[in-house]
């Protein structure tokens, strides 16, 4: 508790953060969104690969990418840390040092938490948000047969990123961090973008933390559509399967209605334009992929 | 996830709970309250003496008890459980059950959350709340000298009950539990009473997670005041000794200036009369328990 009180209870007036029994807050005048995600060694990472501080940031990421995911935006965060006793305070200083850097970079202040014993590095965060004006969150379950399919970004960077770590290529040559190193240690929350898919109609998203073959069948099933894949669109240093089946890019997949809104919203952002990867169809059971099925296969989390 | 939602789901309208990348919830009109705790096997909790379903239960207690410690009410939850693989669906199952029947007797819904692997049975649950008109939360920096220091109900019957499980007797006579077992086993958030506190003008408050003697002399710290106890009330089946250090009894700790104010608030709203434990002081650093010193100890979360 007294670490988590150090560096985050600067609040400002009417507010009180870091420091007593709960975090007092004033309330969004919109809905008010709420999201909860663990990260946990050997499960969700590795030390050998990822610094303390890459977790840290990572974990503050994930559940900032739950609020994107709605088209809302994080308002504040708690973290509860749980820490093997025998690793002690460099550890527990580069986590703290990663959360708080997000916290600055998510715009995501951390406002209380607590820090106790664990047998491996867990990291749990809470992250509230809230979605300014009309119209309101974007569920899972709203696409409809004919809406366009698209991502923010291309895919399988991060779990290309995970594989070089894994065969130790970069760490033999001392390189220092290509595009999929960074789209696995320091995944970049889609807020803006979420955001302006939400303004631009967008049915349906949600961000893909567990491939884009098995997140899209969760969006199509809560929306009762089918889909096809027409072209997958892939990162700079990572295959076909891994764009399709790898996990934490933390892009987002949304389906829209007008691709010309999508393209003004992003535009007028300044964002990044987003890339269409398929359609909504009417049939609920159909999953495709070009001629093909959509692969079944997803993002196991472990190591 | 799928066991998140299966079991919390049901939102009213408007909203949404489990299910999709964040719950969509009504925003309080008053502040927003939000806290996190998690309970780690093996230091806040052994599956020898407890079920999992009185961890999951206890897991959401705690957390809801951080928000009667400002006079506050809870509002939603999110549970992120960690689930060691092989022990598998009974466990997990037992836990959910545990947090269920927890959030409807707290009145605290959970919206979301997540289950993961873990190495031990790991269970974060953040809790939002809010305070319902004036005046507002009760932190622990406001207590003022002269004012009473009074508790919600007798202490160290948490750390009796866990001492009789320790030696084995309960198992041993397998007889219904006694008080101390139930207070061990089921501790209850006092947010009436912090309620009732609230508005009798309490001037600093804080739950009792680590023994009376450790978190008073927190109350006294964050609220520059002294503290003399003059009498700590002692539950039965338990120890001086473990009223004064023994942790987890999640009654209530709160200064207050009128007595008066308080036993009325408290009959008002049908509960049993706090009790007088002490005062607070002009010495800033005064820490003291009848004639002598307040001891320094508190309850260490450790098996």
């Amino acid at each position: 508790m007294e670490h988590i009180r150090e560096r985050f209870s600067s609040a400002p007036a009417g507010e009180v953060w870091a420091g007593d029994d709960a975090a007092v807050l004033r309330p969004p005048a919109g809905p008010l969104l709420l999201t909860v995600d663990t990260l946990v060694e050997g499960v969700h990472f590795d030390l050998r690969f990822d610094t303390a501080a890459q977790v840290g940031t990572k974990s503050l990421a994930v559940s900032v990418s739950d609020i994107a995911a709605m088209g809302g935006r994080p308002l504040h965060a708690v973290v509860s840390l749980g820490l093997p006793s025998a690793r002690g305070d460099d550890e527990r200083a580069g986590v703290l040092d990663g959360v708080e850097s997000a916290a600055w970079r998510f715009a995501c202040p951390v406002v209380g938490g607590d820090v106790t014993s664990a047998p491996v590095l867990t990291i749990t965060v809470a992250v509230t948000g809230t979605v300014d004006g009309e119209p309101g969150p974007v569920l899972r379950s709203g696409a409809r047969p004919g809406d366009t399919v698209l991502v923010t970004g291309p895919l399988g960077g991060a779990a290309a990123g995970l594989g070089v770590l894994r065969d130790g290529a970069a760490a033999g040559a001392g390189a220092g961090p290509g595009p999929v190193l960074a789209a696995h240690w320091d995944p970049t929350p889609r807020v803006a973008e979420g955001m302006a898919a939400r303004r631009a109609g967008a049915t349906a998203m949600l961000d893909l933390s567990d491939g884009l073959a098995l997140d899209l069948r969760r969006l199509a099933t809560a929306s009762g559509v089918g889909v096809v894949v027409e072209e997958v669109p892939v990162a700079d240093g990572a295959t076909g399967e891994e764009a399709l089946t790898g996990g934490d890019d933390y892009e987002l997949v949304f389906a829209a209605p007008d691709l010309a809104a999508v393209a003004a919203a992003f535009a007028t952002a300044g964002l990044r334009p987003p890339i269409v990867v398929g359609r909504c169809t009417d049939d609920p059971g159909e999953r495709r992929l070009g001629d093909g099925p959509l692969p079944e296969g997803g993002w196991e989390h472990t190591w």
